[in-house]
């Protein structure tokens, strides 16, 4: 650290550039950014309509559906560069709020730019190793009789995984782009008008949403009607359109790749800076919550962006991409088996689903609206009605668009009544999202009973605080496990009711069913999105407001947008592993499908009573304690670099306390990124390495035993154990961080003896152990859970 | 409250007796003891002889091997006889620490008798349950065949429920009664000698073992020679004796039933007490534990004795029960299906390890001796050491004791080198047992690596201890996990390949090497659980010691027995998880094998790809999720009622901080009693109900979607994901907890800044979360696991 810098004045930044030497650069624009602009734009016009042209023209031999869903897409990537450009409109405010948001883009830039380096890195390393296992595999007897030789397979599904991979990546950026430049310009609205900072905020949520869905949409679509028309699918010799979604695995496994680490590594960040920021700041010197004087500020605001914004945005496209395919495998699977005629309606199914997601969240983000004439500051209506009212009318939407897709997708002649069963279907998903949000609200809302009970256990001390929460986070698992059990059963059995029966007569639509209710569960994920997306860009906003030191007024509107930011933050977890739960059950459907084929024998029973089967149940379930005990740790020892260096400011400056020294952010912000870069790698890569090696393992150990296809069974009951245990894990490490979070606010209104007193101490370190719960962790996990199935997918073959 | 009571001094106790106004009214001696007191001692022996004349004839009918059970327990129950007689002829020591002992003594019989009184009464509602079940069920073709009837089907279960009920009852008694004697003794012993204070902890503990593991031996042998006898087994047109194990389930589910019961409200009890009694002693008023002016500490020693005496001698009782049961039944099935003669070896192989557990654990308890000539105050060596090597004798003793038995009891001409094979799957099962002491140690004691690390952590706050012990307590169940796999499967390979084939020629030793590695594992159970004793017995000692403000010499030879004690309970913890492990895989095997019968079908799988049987996986977690939560709130609720007493009486009575009032210590004493009395009903109602629930709803489900089987299944599923989650959050929650344990005393030696730092607060807060983790819910959901297993064992009939 520079001597010089001591005893300098908190000025205006502009004043003393050093403080961010090596942040603020110049603006950083991705390559592929530079070198579009560098082409004319009359030529780049030109090559996007004939890109848009052959695109429909695949598409139209494809299929109608195709081109239709093209239309969507393209018209809702219009609607969301609407968006941006009116989010962009606003104004930046005065210039202290711009150089603090300036000094927040830089930082989660430059993050973005270190951890998508060292994810794309590993990335073409893992297409490698894949390309390599594929030239090695066997093929499938129906790969063999379309001729799809090993190399195309090989190559397919590399293409597919990068492909996967890039749009994941993408969606992350997008996610963290709009959030630096919207957070800023909410805190200039929140000046205004308490209406119109909450409405950019959503309308920046929205654009990142529509373009994540948009975007997993569109992947598949693409590479579905490319390989479709590539491969001459369905002309007489060739490959069957209902083995066609297999080769899509590869762009599932790609996305929730990057999204594991995209996961882990923005949530390590954003959780060891708020730790840290906390612990000092909060509890040992009692300043507030980003406080200008804590020098680990803007790395917890860099956080927010990187690790909610970026990362959530990653694991939605991931959770959306994973969905759509294994449901394609299903539906094909399923069209197969009842020879239906035509498959593509039950095949492309989940592409038209998600398509009108994105029209009725693009409606209920647009009745979001700045109501005339309240200019004046001032909260003038609870935000989360608003939010909660444009989420009814994106869910009464969804049911009426879901019911048409049903009947116009799946209706078939053989089964005239099933598209009904199947419409039922998706509302059994639709009201299991909704149980969902509503039992995560009761458990971490502290209008309800729990979080109340939690904030009293803390006036007994931190000790009673800890096991109140961590007892409060595992009840709280059991609610959404007999809804979702429910649920399961009761789309399996519509599945199985509606009248698609096989050959032998007897009905098969079971598992087609748990896949629509997924869908279901899924139809309104872009509007969830927005509203998730709307916490970190409020919760940053707020940041801002504190920073620059705004009046009292306009920090009272960004504290009430932070607070309902928290509260759809919890909720739309709830929303996560609910799909990821069902999600999983899909895939590790298709996956017993695929060993099948790949083993040409029926595969469909994994049965627990043979010790190694048990055993690799014991090993899915013990993956999911050892993944999240790296990543809380990984949080913890990253959060005490952070407080012995804010400690150390704080002893070295001691002017930093009465506003007469500046603290060194930049410093707090690269021990961020550093510690966050090194510790993301353990964890990620045990999720990796490990399935793979159970497989290969027990595939020698079958062979040598004389147990056929041993590697397969144990990594499917590895599988659906990891599954069980992380939803659970997942359930628990959310809950019982949301209402630590919650219980500390609840305190904070006044309950209890209210800010500063031992019970609100003892409220702060429940808000500190739930941290890493809640946005490192737990969110990890729903991504570790998909991540498992895609990769089981991908590798299947090595298992055998 | 009596005002009358304030400005009291702390006097001697009988100058004010209504410090204890319910507590010390007359000892009490149960109902069964007066009732033989009364009688002539010429007769009691006349008849007592009588009675062993009678088992020893029926014994001798049935097996020349079930003598030599008989005679083996008996002699050891002479042993113990000494062993008590040998710890009572030792002085109590001055009267004021006989006061206290006195206090300690009758609030634990008092809970005892209240909570027994409790479990009674619901296990004799349980048992008319079960009775009207299995009057109403149909009966499996063997019984058909042998002509046992419904009727006696039912009156066998019912009486062997009840009975193991009373046996765990009996053994929960003996380990409490003996520890509430020798605390006082070891106390005063330390005053003249820390060797001689070891050894009378020692025989103490070795006292209520040789009773917990001879009882639970003895039980299962009479209970099988008198069925064996009465119903004439092997002779013609009647029951064939490998069917016989399955009768005993009964007396397991009896002993799983109590031993829940007992481990909630004893350890709600316990950990009730020490929280409230450290939250307000040790952190807010920061007086040391055990100190004589916290209103606590009588209850808190009382828990000691109620939690870890009472309740790990029913919990061990159940698993040897349950281990042996699961084990004869796999022996008969195993010596069916490969048509061996004389199937009676296979069958009471268990009996006769267990037989020379008792005969081993007796010589390493014996080994402990006080040597000669240090007569004088001091620590003359490490009692770890002591202990260890009474391990070390006793393990190397069981390799041998082992291979004996091995070879005696499984020696076939069939497979001649087939005793071989399970003499090495027996090693396996002991090399379990020291691999799990070994990572137990390694994870919970601070002279590695990562007790240091959760303690530096502390140094950054309460927030980052707890994230640190959260996550070393996740962590830590890789390796276990780990070991358990391997041994799992060596030792399944090793009864695979022992030569026994059935009728077609196919190898079927696979489960019953398992099982004999689970007997290997546990073939040192007797001296593990002295161990395990020692520890309450030390730490109330140490309770006292500092009560009665002994000099610092005498506090510092309890204070190293009390460290040591720490170790050795953690450790067994280790050892009873790895146990339960192996046995639930074991009485998984045997449930299959039940349901099987009864339902006149081969059932050897159960394929969680079914959405029903998924969904009883998910529910299986849950359950384990749910219960470790309520156990945990349990503790936290009724540690809250301690902390407000403790601080209304602190309030009240400004004089018990210098000494001048006496604290109401009898009010704590019925606060907890009453409080973890309540508390433990509803934990221990959902461990029971949930299996039958689930079963039940699932029947009838799969009755009306034409299923067979359906309930049976997802119950055999329920308990497979219950068990691996339950192994993985009992891991979790016994090595957190003895990490912030050791963490803190660490500290306490001075490190990180010792007592009273920042950083020793923060431990304290670790300890205090761990402690309900490590003593409550843990050590419950050991007990759980096994309930589970027998209870659907029990209840199979119901699930078709």
């Amino acid at each position: 650290m520079d001597d010089d810098v001591e005893g300098g004045s908190l000025g205006p930044y502009q004043e003393r550039p050093r403080t961010f030497p090596n942040m603020r650069t110049k603006p950083y624009t991705p390559l592929i950014f530079r070198l579009l602009m560098r082409i004319n734009s009359r030529v780049l016009l030109v090559l996007l309509i004939l890109g848009l042209g052959v695109l429909f023209y695949i598409g139209a031999i494809t299929s109608p559906i195709i081109v239709f869903v093209y239309a969507v897409c393209i018209v809702s990537f219009f609607v969301s560069i609407y968006l941006t450009k009116w989010v962009l409109s606003k104004d930046e405010g005065p210039p202290e709020m711009v150089q603090i948001s300036e000094a927040i883009r830089d930082g989660a830039e430059g993050f973005f730019r270190t951890q998508y380096g060292t994810i794309s890195k590993m990335a073409v390393l893992l297409g490698l190793v894949i390309l390599i296992i594929y030239l090695l595999r066997s093929t499938s007897p129906q790969q063999e009789s379309s001729g799809l030789g090993r190399a195309a397979t090989a190559y397919i599904t590399v293409a597919s995984f990068l492909l996967g991979a890039i749009c994941s990546g993408i969606a992350g950026y997008v996610g963290m782009w709009v959030s630096v430049r919207a957070n800023v310009r909410v805190s200039s609205a929140a000046r205004r008008s308490a209406r119109e900072a909450l409405q950019i905020a959503v309308r920046a949520g929205g654009f990142s949403a529509l373009v994540v869905v948009g975007m997993a949409v569109l992947g598949i679509a693409i590479l579905y009607s490319t390989f479709y028309v590539w491969l001459g699918v369905d002309s007489t010799g060739s490959m069957k359109i209902t083995d066609l979604p297999l080769l899509l695995v590869g762009y599932g496994f790609g996305a929730s790749f990057v999204a594991l680490f995209a996961q882990l590594g923005g949530g390590i960040y954003t959780k060891a800076a708020d730790v840290g920021a906390d612990l000092v700041g909060k509890v040992e010197q009692g300043i507030p919550e980003d406080d200008p004087r804590n020098p680990a500020v803007i790395a917890d605001l860099v956080g927010d962006n990187v690790g909610d914004c970026a990362a959530r945005g990653a694991d939605l496209f991931e959770s959306i991409a994973a969905e759509i395919i294994s449901a394609m495998i299903l539906g094909g699977t399923m069209a197969q088996r009842c020879k239906i005629e035509d498959p593509s309606g039950f095949i492309l199914f989940p592409l038209v689903v998600h398509s009108f997601d994105l029209v009725i969240s693009s409606v209920g983000i647009f009745s979001i609206r700045n109501t005339r004439g309240s200019g004046a500051i001032g909260v003038l209506e609870d935000p989360m009605a608003i939010l909660q009212n444009g989420y009814s009318v994106t869910i009464l939407l969804a049911v009426v668009t879901f019911g048409l897709s049903t009947r116009w997708m799946l209706y078939t002649e053989q089964a005239p009544s099933a598209w009904l069963n199947f419409a039922l279907c998706g509302l059994v998903g639709i009201i299991t999202a909704y149980l969902f949000v509503c039992i995560t609200k009761y458990y971490t809302d502290y209008k309800h009973e729990p979080v109340r009970t939690l904030a009293l256990a803390s006036s007994t001390g931190h000790g009673t605080n800890i096991i109140a929460g961590v007892s409060l986070g595992l009840e709280s698992t059991a609610l959404p496990v007999l809804v979702i059990s429910v649920s399961i059963v009761s789309a399996y059995w519509l599945g199985q009711t509606s009248g698609l029966v096989d050959e032998s007569g007897s009905p098969t639509g079971g598992l087609f069913g748990t896949a629509v209710a997924t869908m279901g569960m899924l139809s309104t994920a872009a509007y969830v999105l927005t509203m998730d997306m709307f916490g970190p860009i409020a919760d940053n906003a707020g940041g801002i407001v504190e920073m620059s030191q705004q009046p009292e007024s306009v920090r009272q509107i960004t504290d009430v947008l932070d607070a309902v930011g928290n509260t759809t933050k919890a909720t739309t977890k709830g929303f996560a592993i609910g799909s990821a739960a069902l999600a999983s059950f899909l895939l590790f459907s298709a996956y017993m499908d695929e060993v099948g084929s790949f083993a040409h024998v029926k595969f469909h029973q994994v049965d627990i009573a043979i010790p190694e089967v048990f055993i690799g149940g014991l090993l899915g379930s013990m993956l999911i304690f050892l993944f999240s005990a790296w990543a809380c740790a990984a949080v913890g020892r990253s959060a005490q670099e952070v407080v012995n260096e804010v400690r150390r400011q704080f002893i070295e400056r001691p002017g930093i306390m009465d506003y007469k020294e500046k603290p060194d952010y930049g410093r707090c912000v690269s021990i961020v990124a550093s510690a966050s870069l090194r510790e993301m790698i353990k964890p990620g890569v045990l999720a990796i390495i490990s399935p793979i090696v159970v497989g290969i393992v027990f595939r020698v150990l079958g062979y040598y035993t004389g147990q056929p296809l041993l590697g397969a069974k144990v990594v499917a009951s590895m599988l659906m154990f990891a599954t069980v245990s992380g939803i659970l894990m997942a359930l628990f490490l959310n809950t019982a961080g949301g209402a630590w979070d919650n219980a500390k606010k609840y305190i904070e209104t006044g309950a209890l003896g209210g800010k500063g007193s031992e019970c609100h101490k003892a409220a702060v370190t429940g808000d500190t152990v739930g941290d890493p719960f809640k946005d490192t962790a737990g969110p990890s996990l729903h991504v570790l859970i998909k991540m498992l199935a895609t990769i089981t997918l991908v590798m299947a073959p090595v298992f055998l």
